[in-house]
């Protein structure tokens, strides 16, 4: 809540009390939390515009009174004990009682929209936790990565002090570029590749871009949920179309006659980690060019292939019709605490794409962006991704043979690629919702697809989604063994 | 343009050919311009699934053929200088033509939107820019930032890695919390303060919050593009109000009945320079509360004022009705590269704008969060703030007494306040675009209110705005000559 400081709104009295009123009534009400540091008498003084000894008067009172405590040499804090009477020592006749809050009208909130489920730091976790996208953190490049900070500081002031180009660096542009040629196959100009906070933000520019209430996209069924719930805020129609062995059901793709965008996953489906084949691709793409739709290829996960060749993206086989928007991200890669992703856009589209960028947020901090295309273009991205793709393959071994040891044979898919793996339960297991519940009484994370981030449509699976880059292989065999167990004590 | 790399696209041949016709190509078309680095020949054979050796043939063809140069122990580049002849030596049998751009239906871009003018690194700049809004570099305090990112980074790989709180981290929170009570008279909980990207996202947020098409916002005329733009582009019904000596006429405002927004920029109107008076703060929020609208208080430039004590925001003033949604932003006290700002909401909003905001891009990247935390909590914000506010009162005086010294009297505004200046000029001096361009031709940056980023709603003063903490004061005063120089060539 809000209220004033403003010291003309306290009782009658002295400078002096009015501000050490104002100070205590915020403490009182927990408004300045304990240990909050209070500015020096000097600032105060200035800010109020009073003498720094009115300031000085004010503060020997409330520290007599304990509700501050002054650390010599480091500054004035709150105290962390309040005096246990803070409130009943305020006399009547020295308390004017806070205005009683007069909710006034104001605007509805216009927006409806949910916020999908996501892991986020700080989230009371349990020991083990199989929660799907995390990457290791073991293996982030800290040194690395604190070199290249350094090395980008050097000159750094007048870019910390300026805004950035709103599509992005163009050294990282280029980076991206150089990049995506090798490990996607797609050859694009640098000057179509617009840098994203994150794979989320390229959603929302696109919905800004092609959606429009009624608008028809074609979402996979079941999907994530940050794409179908900004398509939906944004008033789009969804048409949830099944996904198969191979990804979405082509046949059910091809008996749509017209839609604004196709969005898929196709390097490892969100939720159930299916892969596109390159036949599908293609006829993916002949549908868009005659549905007169764009696909939004979500390309997430596409580093970490453990069998086979990766598959060209569908970018990369798109022949000069520019069919696609292609949407990649570092999240996963790197960390999702860069926030970085980018768009590889048509070139109809750039430049209305920069403008919405520029409307979202006038494009993203520079350090990241200058550290990432260090980063890309010395090659270490390359090497960072080839360790890591070793390291999550092991990870991946070691759970696929403790889940088949635990269990026996088991509907496993989506484990040749990504970060995570879809496990189908057999019929005559509990419900994933009472495993989930179980699991968390043996201190593990254990989730279902809703859970996880994925958009059902109604026709949930019984499965649960494991992910497994962010747990060490003895965790991952603990998990294991704990699942059983919690599956067992549902008896 | 995007076409594939696509092996099987390349003509008829080996696979050696094939991969060899398909990079030149690209290097051809410029695709891949000079002295991009070339994936490694492991890298990219694991990537197209073939030996190495096909790959080490295709690259020493293109090497012979002057196509790719490689540097011992660094990496293979495209050539800086290409074959002469790239594109004859291609004979006709050996050569398909680049499929014709088959441009294909695709959905219309719903987006209808400007670009806000801005100051973008990159820019071509003259020699001495006058441009507004932007932050000495000098004054960066970039030893200070590089010691707290070291700091902040010890034990980072874990917030690397995954997903930030979408409302922004709780310790910047709580620092911004301890802050704005100081400086601006805000008190509140630091959970209804929302994390940004920059100001220009909380305009987002508060846009995707209350407007829908049709609904009416009131805002300053002139006001700040940034603001105008996007409600114009999510359908709002503007309604420009005249910004008088005290800032936007209140005796105007109170002549409209109801509205959602009540945009201001209370503290330095952008771009007149002019302050709200406290006690046309009070009857602004009166008006609010009638007529059920929000204020949005952007308070840029609050940081710096430099006659008289700075007047208690809006947001201060509010006392438990909650009708303000405060803006913030540290883009001009410390650099928009950093693309923070905040949010300070009233307790029913903030639930909803936290679901925009993972809409929009799940939160801020983490490192410019804790570093600045860091840098707020310390003390070194308030040390790093007084030494700006010094700085840029003398740079003000030299700018002032310049112009008077070269001009005579002037009607110069929004000189108590911020990082630029307003002057209206006399009548008998030529138009303000014809001094830009002659500016320009002395290298010199000078700009009308819409060049500087103001929407003027046609009613445009003939006035420059005049920005100069980035600017030396020889700059600053050679500056200021060569304008009259300009001024007089005009005739």
């Amino acid at each position: 809540m809000q209220f004033s400081l403003d010291i003309s709104a306290a009782p009658h009295g002295s400078l002096q009390s009015k501000i050490h009123f104002a100070i205590r009534d915020a403490i009182s009400r927990r408004l300045l939390p304990p240990d909050t540091r209070l500015p020096s008498s000097r600032d105060l003084a200035d800010t109020l515009n009073v003498s720094r000894n009115t300031v000085i008067g004010a503060y020997a009172k409330l520290s007599v009174e304990g509700y501050i405590v002054s650390r010599h040499g480091v500054g004035i804090f709150v105290a962390r004990e309040l005096p246990e009477d803070c409130l009943s020592t305020v006399s009547t006749s020295d308390h004017t009682p806070a205005a009683p809050i007069a909710v006034a009208k104001t605007p509805t909130i216009e927006f409806v929209g949910e916020k999908p489920n996501l892991f986020e730091k700080g989230r009371e976790l349990p020991a083990i936790d199989f929660w799907a996208g995390r990457s290791s953190r073991r293996s982030f490049p800290i040194r690395t990565w604190q070199r290249l900070i350094t090395q980008c500081l050097g000159s750094a002031s007048r870019s910390l002090v300026e805004y950035p180009p709103v599509a992005g660096l163009p050294e990282l542009r280029q980076a991206i570029a150089a990049e995506i040629l090798v490990t996607r196959g797609i050859i694009c100009d640098w000057q179509n590749i617009l840098v994203t906070a994150g794979a989320q933000e390229a959603f929302t520019i696109i919905s800004k871009l092609f959606i429009r209430p009624g608008s028809t996209a074609v979402v996979e069924s079941p999907s994530y949920q940050g794409v179908s719930y900004i398509l939906t805020a944004n008033g789009a129609h969804l048409i949830p179309t099944a996904v198969e062995r191979e990804g979405i059901s082509v046949t059910e793709v091809e008996r749509i006659r017209s839609a604004s965008l196709l969005c898929l996953t196709p390097s490892h489906q969100f939720p159930t980690g299916e892969t596109i084949s390159a036949e599908n691709r293609a006829r993916l793409l002949e549908w868009a060019a005659k549905a007169g739709a764009y696909i939004v290829e979500d390309d997430y996960d596409s580093e970490f292939r453990y069998e086979n060749a990766p598959i060209t993206a569908i970018a990369g086989m798109d022949m000069g019709r520019q069919q696609v928007l292609y949407v990649g991200t570092f999240s996963k890669s790197i960390g999702a605490g860069l926030r970085i992703g980018y768009l590889v856009l048509p070139d109809r589209v750039v430049q209305a794409a920069s403008v919405v960028k520029s409307h979202l947020n006038l494009g993203n901090p520079w350090l990241e962006q200058a550290v990432l295309a260090e980063f890309i273009l010395s090659g270490q991205y390359r090497t960072h991704l080839r360790r890591l793709r070793q390291e999550q393959r092991r990870s991946r071994d070691i759970l696929i043979a403790s889940l088949e040891e635990d269990f026996g044979r088991l509907d496993l898919r989506g484990t040749d690629a990504g970060m995570h793996m879809y496990w189908r339960l057999p019929p005559t297991f509990p419900n994933v919702k009472a495993i989930s519940a179980a699991a968390r009484e043996l201190d593990i994370g254990i989730y279902s697809p809703a859970m996880a981030g994925a958009e059902e449509f109604g026709r949930g699976d019984n499965a649960i989604v494991l992910g497994y880059p962010a747990l060490s292989h003895n965790e991952i065999c603990e998990g294991v063994r704990r699942l059983k167990t919690a599956i067992e004590s549902l008896g």
